[in-house]
């Protein structure tokens, strides 16, 4: 077991902006960095910090105990991991790569079956973010790897764990996507709404943005309507929240500016 | 003119929980308060505080130089105004009652032919809120009003203008709630696909809330997206938000908890 403070030999795989900020943060940390990109020229950068290029990304990946994995798609990281199962067998691989949940569990499978302990992992942050106190990481699957070098991840960012399902670190990540999407989907109805009136989006945003802000400090309140729905009684009662849905949706059709999200939330009241 | 410090003589109609609620702030500021409601019991602990009873509401009315109403709806609302155009006839009507931007706009036309002068509102806040540091409200309608009676309306929480269209304060609030039920469905969904890999909506929303602060926060910055989409540059291209979107739904599905919420949002990219 290797001692949780001491440096450790990481190898990153993939230099796109986030493969680059992933390994420009642990050679920050003193770590022993080893890296491979496709396009060689990306790796210059960080070998004047300090890294040391792979002429593989087998050969990369040999010489980390942790290997991360940031590359373009669930089919390229096949393309490396699969040829590379010796060098990978008893190593941590970290795979950052946005995937589905099916792809993380698939990934899970091949892994065990190879003698290689995975962390699949999601990024709740871009580039620019890596490394500084707003980044969070999402992680799942082998809790002791995770635990063995949280250290060396907590250097992207708050190190989050959501389990021990391979695919979860994934959902987790597509989840608050998916929130973040519907939020702003919501914000831009409400900005064509109140142009109808001679106002603006940009007003509204010094409005809205706000009040959802204080209104996103209630989700914990609201868990429990969908951890526990039997025993949950909601703070509004269906039929007012419906009610009022009915009114947003009077009011967009009378704007003429009709919204196929704002049916959605009448036909799925959400219980609040 | 009235001077902008001065007491104001000032009535409530309708004393709800939201309406008493701005009794109570109004009394706190130092004005003098009239009040009526249909259930007279519900005046006595303003009473106690130094608010007088009217025995009708149009004679409520009467005693006001501002008037309030907070009503049920729209119905309620001309029920207590076309009896009472001459108590009404030079004073300033400010309608906080829930309506629609039409209804906020046909109440306008009405005052305007009775010598009215109409603001419509609408209370970004519950009852518990009004005269904190939280809450805020909309006005619309007639803008010398407001600038009369504003140090009497930031008695209940930051006065916001948001145009002379009647409608605007009614458009604005809607568009506000239709950004926040949104958000809350967006919630509700990743609480399902979470749970489905032995996570919890309670784990998600300590994850989400605070990334939708954040993100809530660059509403001002894809403003222009919806004000000026002509000239806008999307921060990610459609073809990137669409394909997330994309996977998002892959793994709702795969999830076994498919989304029209999710469906809706790829067939209506949001450009962000």
């Amino acid at each position: 077991m290797s001692n949780s403070t001491a440096v450790q030999r990481v190898s990153v795989i993939g230099l796109g902006a986030m493969g680059a900020a992933l390994a420009k943060a642990l050679l920050a940390g003193g770590h022993e960095v080893t890296v491979w990109n496709r396009t060689a020229a990306r790796a210059e950068p960080l070998v004047a910090e300090g890294a040391t290029v792979a002429s593989t990304s087998a050969e990369a990946m040999a010489a980390g105990d942790l290997v991360i994995l940031c590359v373009l798609d669930d089919a390229a990281v096949r393309e490396h991991v699969e040829p590379a199962a010796e060098q990978l067998r008893g190593r941590v691989l970290v795979n950052l790569t946005t995937t589905t949940p099916e792809q993380g569990r698939s990934l899970g499978r091949w892994a065990e079956a190879n003698g290689v302990e995975l962390i699949d992992g999601g990024i709740m942050a871009v580039p620019s973010m890596i490394g500084g106190p707003a980044a969070f990481l999402l992680y799942s699957g082998i809790t002791a790897a995770f635990d063995r070098f949280r250290h060396v991840l907590d250097l992207f960012g708050r190190a989050e764990w959501v389990g021990t399902d391979y695919g979860a670190a994934a959902m987790y990540d597509l989840a608050i996507l998916g929130g973040m999407y519907s939020m702003f989907a919501g914000f831009q109805q409400g900005g064509k709404m109140v142009r109808t009136t001679g106002g603006s989006a940009a007003h509204l945003a010094t409005l809205m943005g706000p009040f959802l802000q204080a209104m996103a400090g209630m989700f914990a309140q609201y868990a429990p309507g969908i951890d526990d729905p039997a025993s949950y009684v909601p703070e509004q009662s269906a039929e007012f929240t419906a009610g009022a849905l009915t009114t947003i949706n009077t009011a967009a059709d009378e704007a003429g500016t009709p919204s196929e999200l704002l049916q959605v939330l009448l036909k799925t009241v959400p219980g609040i």
